[in-house]
């Protein structure tokens, strides 16, 4: 295994960790994720649809309320891509989701929904390993076909 | 002016940079700005609503194909926050996009519709100044309030 694969499988399972972590609701796990230091007032999450978190203490308050409001989450990773350069490392993915809505009034589960979220996450290099520094997933609202980007009109040509 | 705020403000310009060259439609601009070197095949870019583009490439055809079908475009940015690392800058912004509409069919002008997105750029270091090697765009469905995301619902919890 060379270097470079050593290095890129470091990253893939530091990623791979996260989403695990937010799978499990271990909000533990999460913590030694998330990158700590002087790079901690700067870790920015864009959760689906949502605006800009920053900061560790603000992303940590929303993963959260995220896992204490879900009751089954599972992430299927496609797609995966890892560059690294030097300290920084970027992955992009595609999340396949599937929620659980909450328990039927006779105890049964709730019914499964389907999600498609592309992701984009920077990771950056500590003693302590790959730490999450940047995450900003979007939905998938359509195909990418020019011009058909159907409900949301005003975001489709924007950049 | 310290070190630190002389190479935030050059992280600004360079962001800024890049949202004039598509606001003006100016390819030539964006090529300038768009890392090349080893890092060039895995620039990655998503606009709102669509999957992921990676490559040098693909990103370029993309704003190609944008710029040719957009009549109109203007981003005023806000929450502009940045943070440098090393040889990496983090970008995080809300694009308040005005985009007009084709021209009427008596040559006045089309309508304009407002958008709202928010906006992870991270840049690299180069000897020829930053460059831009992340884009991701998503649009901000909903205010950021629990269980209230409205039509998207398999995204919201989704992370």
């Amino acid at each position: 295994m060379t270097a470079q694969t050593a290095e890129t499988r470091a990253v893939e399972a530091a990623n791979q960790a996260f989403y695990d972590a937010v799978e499990t609701s271990d909000l533990d796990a999460l913590e030694n994720i998330v990158l700590t230091g002087p790079l901690a007032e700067s870790v920015s999450v864009v959760h689906p649809g949502w605006p800009v978190l920053r900061g560790r203490g603000e992303v940590m308050r929303s993963y959260a309320l995220i896992m204490a409001s879900t009751d089954y989450i599972q992430f299927f990773l496609t797609d995966v891509e890892v560059a690294v350069d030097g300290d920084t490392a970027l992955v992009t993915c595609t999340e396949n989701i599937l929620t659980g809505g909450p328990a039927e009034d006779d105890g049964s589960a709730g019914s499964l929904v389907g999600g498609l979220v592309v992701a984009t996450n920077v990771f950056r290099r500590t003693s302590a390993g790959w730490r999450l520094w940047v995450h900003h997933g979007s939905p998938v609202l359509a195909e990418q076909e020019e011009g058909d980007e159907g409900e949301d009109g005003p975001e489709e040509p924007a950049l």
